[in-house]
């Protein structure tokens, strides 16, 4: 037995309260060395008494990966608390006990049980439910639509297809949001993610000259105010995009700073090691190893703020409170959540859940995840790690099927089950290339990769325009006005995006709570089978992503592909196919 | 290469700010599996530029358990930021490179690097320097001295060595305290952890009835302002014990309970499933699973609190601030600790920063305590786990002696550095028998064990009395009167200690700080070598744990015990012995 691989810790993703007393609880052994494990738990204090109830209970082998099996159950408790070890009984045959010391024989098993010494609700990880009957959608805001003109940046070029430049502007506002509001209902949309909105300099707006104040060039307060109205009369929620990693250079904080030196009252708002700082006006984009203060990545233009400052914690706390509390917004996405301290999350946290109940907090963190998830800060993060996997195989085809589902699998595993039902799948967004250039314009294997993501679970975004086809490579390539004139959007790949997302929207809970498996077959190594069960409820999707069609006896399709031919018995799936019964 | 057995946990006791701008980071791989590890780090956001620098630093191989070595590396950023992954070297000569998303070919290294985004001073773990030059002392105030026999409680008995009862009273107070202080500092006690000092029912006061009066048994407020005062003079420091899990039956929150039921302002101040409750005034430490509300363990007499109430929290945080900032104490024991829940403690911890700089929190738990150590809950827990393995061999000899030093080694490895600094190393306590009956009178061993765990990471605390010789089983037995007359007392054993502890405090910051390596040769596995590294400063220990007397060569001792014969060029060992130089 690899006793040496067995792994477990207590009051983290591997053992949480996952609702009200009942408790989840995992294992993970390296991959096919176990041949079964048996959870010994009870109450703590009754160890030593005759009620100590030692009746083991069979773990289930859940999700694996090329290196480990991990193993899960469900527990309720008397006294919500738990004392609980493990009884491992190898492959080849090998019998030990796993507990909060280590491997052990068998008999020495009382010595060194794991404890969850009392389970407390507020302690737990709580995810909004609404987040898991959301489809989300991404508007950037420059780009969305121009329903003013009026307001549009001078110098605004003609609102068209072309690819823009970095530093274009084309007049897009809330206006245009508003406007073709019906459009996203028509879709079936029912969350907008709102990249951010605050009065910045620049058109993607993250270097903010004033989280208080809606940009001019997008409208005002009476506006946004009506947007979210109108948006929840429709049954759509509002997330904000809150830059709180950095400020903007053109920010009156900075420029007190640039004006006063180690005078200025924003002194100490930002990392500054050394007055005056070697900050130049329009110098962008260079190396920030020169630099005499903190930045974002290597930005000159965006001095990172100093949130262990009690005045910065009260005033970016006060802008979280105060859009949510003034205009009713449902969720903050937080960009670069990750390089802004965990003291501050906590109280951000604090500060939305006595705001508003039910309230999403999504961060920004393309890597793993764990000590932001753990219930006191973020309810989800964008899961780039997850998606990625996904596009390394399906579409730059850079990775093994199995590869894919062990990385899948990696990733569902560092999460607990409620974490995993809300975590945030894009595809593609203003920071990445759109998924219709990623496939080289395979409109089929963009299809198939959508209805895989969309059947995962998590939340699925859309990137604004991908459901008209709308093409771009890397920033800013991504960030093209959407075409508004039917005769240049892809209306047929509307159709299908509008069906997954009803699709989505149609089984619940399943897609979010349901028990994940997946299967391979080696005679068929390019189809993919993925179930997913919940209580007597079952659904199953095939995908081929081989090279030929491929015959399948299955009926009653609740969608599939154009790649698939329904016959009396047979179900024959050409390539990039896919079908979910 | 076992590469199921790889671990690593960024933002957790394996990757972690240690000091202001420096990193320590730790991998762990199966014992004896892995020749070399290089770490590859740098700025995340440097990596796609010819800047990046992978230059492989050597990690150093550090401590051991019977599964599992642990390699570490100290790393300094320079814009507090780093990705980072290692590039293992198998014996077998395998070669991979594991990061954020697993093990990979080492030419896919980029892929997937872990990340440490920003290292934030302010999340840092940070424990008060005070406390590595302590050595504590506790006091169980009902025994250690009756100082004033006009609060003695009704019925108490006459002051004597004889065993207790577990409901005798037998009038120790703080005057007496006040009267031994001088005999504290004689023996080099420089801090003092008081068992509860409230008003309570029990001669153990854990049953609190009001957290803001001191028990009339003990002293009043003047008196114990007085104590902290003369404490401080003498550069002791003072803790006090929070039981803050439950109250005291007596308290008149639960009699308003028990008045009113559901219709007290109190019914929500514990976890009462139905009104009225079970409660039998006299009924003790019977089973409670018939009882209508929650308890500590199954002691009807203690109704939990609950900690999620707003009304119970800002009570006990005022109850936290008002020691602190009206007595000036220096740090809170936290009684059962572990069934409390977190999002209380961090408020705590809050609360207790704010008040006083370097307060020191210390939580009641038993097992690993990963989740309450992460810097924004406690500063360390009661060490048992640590000692208990001490106790398995030395004194129970339950396991051999290379299963003790893994156990050891497990643990150190379950916390960052600076919380094992700082660990609260007990030997015995009014929980457990103590040590000297343990060790079956042997005060050879008793000297032996106590010298090991001195020497040990983390702080020592000794218990009332151990310097002369009292001896007591499990509780009540261990709570016996301390007797002053000098004639009943091991003035021997008393010198010994004396030196200990002077040795402890000397040798600092090597015994806090210092690296620690074990080594046991084959041809003598009852020796115990054990080595504590600093800098160009190196103190090494020898334990003989055997049934023969061994040789060695060494001089110039530190501090030896009367096992050891020096002659000219050897040092000769008996059974029990040690030596420090």
């Amino acid at each position: 037995m690899n006793t040496a691989a067995i792994y477990h810790r207590p009051d983290s993703e591997f053992a949480y309260l996952y609702q009200a007393g009942v408790m989840h609880l995992r294992l993970r052994t390296a991959h096919a060395d176990i041949a079964k494990v048996s959870l010994l738990a009870g109450d703590p204090y009754l160890m030593d008494s005759e009620k100590w109830d030692q009746k083991p209970v069979a773990m289930h082998r859940g999700l694996s990966t090329d290196l480990y099996d991990f193993w899960t159950a469900e527990v309720t408790t008397t006294h919500n608390r738990l004392a609980y070890g493990f009884q491992i009984t190898g492959v080849d045959g090998t019998q030990i006990f796993y507990g909060d010391q280590g491997c052990y024989p068998v008999a020495q098993a009382k010595k060194s049980y794991f404890k969850m010494p009392y389970l407390h609700e507020i302690d737990r990880f709580k995810a909004p439910e609404w987040v898991k009957q959301t489809v989300w959608y991404q508007i950037f805001p420059e780009r969305f639509a121009n329903g003013d003109p009026s307001n549009d940046p001078e110098g605004s070029l003609p609102w068209s297809a072309q690819s823009p430049k970095a530093q274009d502007f084309y007049g897009g506002d809330l206006q245009g949001v508003l406007d073709h509001l019906d459009d996203l209902v028509d879709l079936g949309i029912n969350g907008l993610y709102f990249c951010p909105i605050f009065k910045a300099h620049s058109n993607h707006k993250y270097d903010t000259i004033d989280y208080l104040e809606i940009d001019p060039s997008f409208g005002d307060k009476a506006l946004f105010r009506k947007l979210v109205a109108e948006c929840h009369q429709r049954g759509i929620k509002v997330m904000l995009d809150a830059v709180f990693n950095h400020l903007g250079d053109q920010s009156p904080q900075w420029q007190d700073v640039l004006q006063k030196g180690a005078a200025s009252q924003y002194a100490d708002w930002f990392h500054i090691h050394e007055f005056p700082v070697s900050y130049q006006a329009g110098r962008n984009f260079e190396d920030a190893t020169d630099l005499t203060y903190e930045v974002f990545a290597t930005t000159p233009h965006m001095p990172k703020l100093n949130t262990a400052n009690p005045e910065v914690q009260d005033y970016l706390l006060k802008v979280a409170r105060y859009w949510i509390e003034e205009f009713d917004i449902d969720a903050w996405r937080l960009d670069v959540a990750n390089e802004v301290d965990h003291h501050f999350w906590k109280k951000f946290r604090q500060v939305c859940d006595a705001a508003k109940p039910d309230f999403y907090i999504l961060g920004e963190i393309w890597h793993s995840s764990q000590s932001w998830l753990n219930g006191d800060e973020f309810s989800a993060v964008m899961n780039y790690a997850y998606t990625d996997a996904i596009l390394d195989y399906f579409v730059k085809k850079e990775i093994p099927l199995n590869k894919m589902v062990s990385e899948l699998n990696n990733q569902l595993m560092l999460y607990r089950d409620q974490t995993n039902q809300v975590q945030f799948n894009v595809l593609d967004s203003h920071d990445t290339a759109r998924l219709l250039t990623a496939a080289q314009g395979n409109r089929d294997l963009m299809r198939q990769v959508m209805a895989f993501t969309y059947l995962q679970p998590g939340v699925p975004c859309l990137y604004y325009g991908d459901e008209y086809g709308m093409t771009g490579g890397n920033d800013p390539d991504c960030r093209k006005c959407l075409v508004w004139d039917a005769d240049q959007q892809d209306l047929e790949l509307y159709q299908f995006v509008k069906a997954l997302i009803a699709v989505r929207k149609q089984y619940q809970p399943i897609l979010s709570e349901g028990q994940l498996k997946w299967s391979i077959k080696e005679s068929a190594p390019d189809v993919l089978k993925m179930t997913r069960i919940l209580g007597n409820k079952k659904l199953t999707a095939i995908f081929n992503t081989g090279q030929t069609t491929v015959s399948l006896t299955q009926t009653q399709p609740v969608i599939l592909s154009q790649q698939i031919t329904l016959q009396e018995q047979q179900v024959q799936m050409a390539p990039n196919g896919f079908i979910l019964y």
